[in-house]
């Protein structure tokens, strides 16, 4: 017999059926194959060392809960049809298609300033060119132009299929198993009320879970110090480059790297997504070893740094840091690496980091609560007094291991 | 080679090792071995089909946690001699061996008023002449006698070894994956400060986790519905035959359990202790199998009710139920069942239950924060408005299923 | 939305959908939540601590797997009506609910000579009365008259549903991670052809591995020295307390026991599977500790030695064991004992156990290559040499303890 | 508390610690962080999206199971010093640290005719030079010239920490759930004796699997036949631009690259290794990346091919390809690409692969028999016929896809 459906073996969720037809051809298109060579979590493998899993992986991990949210749906006595489902599986397949050479750690780097769900709907918007409009109505689903809203909210909402993979994905390659969310069970308590999705009253645990799960995972991953500095000193890296070979007119081996770097708005759309569609990590790790033996101080430093996860230290506080304490390692450092004081910034990174558990105002959870719809924070138990709204903040400061040796920390109390 | 060690498979933790010795001797010993008997989550696994683990499997899982800690603050650079070592393991491993038939559901109904851990210590007492005195050490910490404080922390607190191994072990076997906590990052994170037992600062988020899950744990599983309403019903039935027991002097085939029944204050602890060490889960479901037949129809109706897991309805409400509503059912079960006002109590039940995630008043999480001891309320970003304390009370009704049908209950509103 | 599935949580598989109708209604009657009170594996759980799960899981677990087989097979094209899906679903669920005490360890002990597929059959004729008629075409399918044959071996055949569950079920309940079999490739890999059930020939190497697994499981778990021990002991007691009652007649408190211990063919259908309905698990363990403080000292001895898990010595021998040595130990047992020539066999046991891999003559696996159906071992390249038709026989004796302390064992070169 | 120990998350075996000190330096070094860019598996993540795992993972759980090995053995009452565990450690962290590129798909390419073991000698002994005679301990173990031959076997052997690591992970990340072995209850098994690493008499079921496991993931993934392509092609494109750099003069961008695909022997050892701890997959990704639009029609099609995973068609056969068909394929193929006899090669490729489970001469697998040692061939049931010693051989060509439609395949009867 003809097998109309290709299995792909996943390590999260075991066998995955792709049925054959659009989906396969669109994973087969080298802009797809293309997230093979973007890992999803940018540099936290420099502390979860097994977080090398890619957006490739993400994307199709997302398109099979999507299909356990249309069974379920479906199951439930909602009417979706087949043209509706292949619509918002293309669509969640390729939510992430604009994710660029580390995902969020260099987002808006290189094509001017375009996010990456901008640059995922230009990908769309050409591969419907080339499938002939067999996206369209995939893309008005993404756009959210569609009126059953439910659509669009599996794959951008507070609980999209997105989020609930990625969450499922990260803790599984980092190993923090307390990131752990019942994904199954979440899913298998959706619903549809009003044509917008929402959770049934006995999910709430769930819910309450999820979101706790994520914060865990924002604070001891994403925002993981050693994850910090890494991606501090990555832009860093970057932004030297862009600035040498915007105003030295220095030139790199890398074509398409050069003119992502030097693309300015207005900007040729098919130009820049031909370059743009060209690369991934490896043009950056060839850029930063391409100069780890240059003569620019700064940029040798800065690489070195990063291949060798040299890193510098990391001080996270939760107030701002005395101006004092600043100006002191500001002098150490100009005095130390002999730099005049534009450059500090390559040497020494202060920032802000925030982190809000979810936020009402913008999408919220609906719970279905004897047939009317609560917000979870209204029936949870545990949230009743408003705590997810509240807002996180902490901040930090990146410093050369040598001068961090040579300041007394502990006098400044943080 | 000789081998000191003897392996234990656990499905939880894999293969568990167990030092040749008194630990082996007292699991050897017909006390410990009828844990085997006992269930760990009573009825539970009338709603988790998998949740038939028995406290045998507890005991020795703690038991293994409790090695694992050890190791850690020997690791952190803490002195633990030996003896201590031996003692604490002992204490951990019989902590719960004065447990009953169906452990906490039917606490205090077999040995006069005696808790589960006043019986495990007359157990150990006994144990403790049996093995000439061995026992003295891990009694006194067991009753925390001892001035390392800490070892008794382990045993029992708010972050004893006993709590991580149930809250794993139960997630796993009822495959609630949301109730999995990070067992071994969490025993990582323990060390000792001024004697007492403290949590590292990074480790809150893995507190946090511990605590949202073993809430999530209570509502869905030791108070999920259908397990509140099979243990009440089990409650009701062992109080009516221990009534026609006492006071019609009826006699049952069990002898054990009809001395136990008609135990009262004061008794001899050695023939109590002899007659409670005899009985075991298997007693009890002998027993309702025994009155399954009987001529009575109240003990009838219960014991079939729960041989056959034909359960009454439950309905679970966060206020107090309307009298009007609590007299309409009393008056139709009474018409219908043909039933005195006395007997009520066996077809209609009314109870209460609530939750408190974390009472800092009772034993508290110390976080050891640039080295100060600090409350985990008042150093965790999510818990800083005191939602910890907040105590949840819910209260339930169960009504036999053809009242229910007879009871419009959507007037009520519920 | 009115939910048409009900869900059970599974620790193996997660979230298992049941559709609501006959099979929810099957699980619900007294005869199946009996199974609840069956122990999957025996006495497994004296050695593997974890095995307490129960035919009740594996029933319902064996019919989850029917369902993906089901999908599997009209995915790649193949026809099956709604009415061959319920009944071949209604019959899997069914296949074990003939299983008594201790399932496999008691086979045979309780109805007569009856095995536990007759009593399956037996069960399934009631509850087609019961249900009006609705069971005809699952036992049809049962009893292999339907001309659809794969849809009878699903049931019961070299890669049916019920070996695919008990062995994963047992590998995960036990911990020996071995014995994991890739259950969810396994049925991707199934295909039908000529009505028979194969496999694709892509699939062989996990057909290779499932038949190792097998006769890991085999020697590792359920031919276990320390469980073959304690099954030896277990029959031995029930064949003289059977003795006891149908010789001396005397009387147990247990009646449906008593009845089943003393049936004979030709028997009243009715009357048996009335008792029979009636016993599981707890009966004989009850029944064991009725016995321990009998004056009977060969039953104190055998009730003790298994409640108490205090279980003679085993001995395993690729080699019969030498008369010499049977005549040396039989002597010492009846001169410290001072026990008759007759009661030997209640101190002193000897047994065969033997394992093929696979049978061929039996039903084969048959192997899709080219469009030309093999048999596995024709396709295999490890198993080309027909190991897998080699019967493995293994020898044993159990032996009171302080006997075997007394014989120098050594010097017999075992 | 000062702790000694440094905790790191692994996703396979969870927290994994390692002993502050030489251990922690060496991770640190650039030359094993540089592993970190290189894939533990070559191009297997083209079948098994989630193989993205690298070399430093492997490293480090090597040298975790070392860990467990070494307590085993001490636990077992056999002495091992301090410096003794030091040096094995350091062994097995190095044991692959000569790996390049891709692993094994790409070895011998880049040094000379160097194999990786070659090289990591080459860098431990540059590293020892480095850390001062630190390392001299563990080369003369890793050359197998230290007395205690155990210990060389557990880093190189039949069942070394570096076969337990690769199969236990490569099948945790592929997905391959049949291959999962008991890593655990190996290292629990095993002994030493008269010097030599053993395995205990009743380990001998999961030596058995850990074979039949070792076995499948060869077929089923290192063997997989898109992963036999793939790598095919990477082969024949490295060695089609090494032709034109060494005979036409032409310059590649990457320096390190262009000095290993030119380097011939003798070579100065200090130059060879500067270069290549410089080199990495990204340099091999971005090179193919930088001939992906070459004028070179030859190249150009195979980077094209590999880069957006646009691979040949791949037809494996037991036994060796007719000669008429290779013909006629290779007519096609010279008429329709306009091609030279000379670059047939780069267009059809031929090959073969080889598999035997287990090979007697080499190293065997030792079991402790009583008191005996005898191979796993002698005492295992299911080898018995020496199976285990039996060559699979299986014949491949890749074929372009143009072409494979062209020829109609069934005719030649595969």
């Amino acid at each position: 017999m003809k097998n109309k459906i290709k299995i792909i073996n996943d390590p999260v969720y075991g066998l995955i059926n792709i049925p054959k037809g659009i989906l396969i051809d669109l994973i087969d298109h080298p802009y797809f194959q293309r997230l093979r060579r973007i890992k999803q979590t940018g540099l936290a493998d420099y502390v979860y060392h097994g977080a090398v899993h890619t957006r490739f992986q993400h994307a199709i991990g997302s398109m099979h809960l999507m299909s356990l949210a249309i069974d379920t749906l479906k199951n439930k006595g909602h009417e979706i049809s087949t043209e509706e489902e292949e619509a918002v599986k293309i669509a969640i397949l390729l939510h992430d298609i604009g994710h660029g050479p580390f995902s969020h750690a260099l987002e808006n780097y290189f094509a001017a300033d375009l996010s990456h769900e901008d640059l995922s709907l230009l990908f769309m918007q050409e591969l419907n060119i080339q499938f002939n409009g067999k996206l369209d109505f995939a893309i008005k689903i993404f756009k959210n132009e569609y009126h059953k809203k439910f659509l669009h909210q599996l794959i951008s909402g507070q609980l999209d299929m997105d989020r609930l993979d990625y969450l499922r994905r990260d803790s599984f390659f980092t190993g923090v198993s307390e990131g752990i969310i019942g994904v199954d069970r979440i899913i298998q308590m959706i619903d549809i009320f009003d044509d917008n999705l929402v959770v049934e009253a006995k999910g709430i645990y769930s819910i309450e879970k999820f979101l706790i799960a994520r914060r865990l995972m924002y604070w001891q991953v994403y925002f993981h110090k050693t994850v910090l500095v890494s991606e501090t000193i990555l832009k860093k890296t970057i932004e030297k480059i862009k600035k040498l070979i915007n105003n030295q007119n220095i030139s790199i081996n890398n074509k398409h790297l050069e003119f992502l770097l030097k693309a300015k708005k207005p900007f040729d759309k098919n130009e820049l997504l031909f370059h743009y569609s060209n690369i991934d990590d490896n043009d950056i790790i060839s850029l930063l070893k391409e100069f780890q033996n240059t003569d620019n101080e700064i940029i040798k430093y800065l690489t070195n740094s990063l291949i060798n996860r040299n890193l510098p230290k990391i001080i996270i506080s939760k107030t701002t840091f005395n101006e004092n304490l600043i100006k002191e390692i500001s002098t150490k450092i100009i005095e130390i690496y002999k730099i005049e004081q534009d450059d500090l910034e390559y040497y020494f990174q202060e920032g802000e980091i925030s982190n809000q558990i979810y936020n009402e105002k913008d999408e919220n959870i609906n719970i279905l609560y004897d047939n009317k719809i609560k917000d979870i924070t209204e029936v949870s138990d545990i949230f009743n007094l408003s705590t997810l709204d509240y807002m996180v903040k902490k901040y930090y400061i990146c410093i050369p291991k040598k001068i961090f040796n040579q300041i007394k920390i502990d006098r400044w109390n943080l």
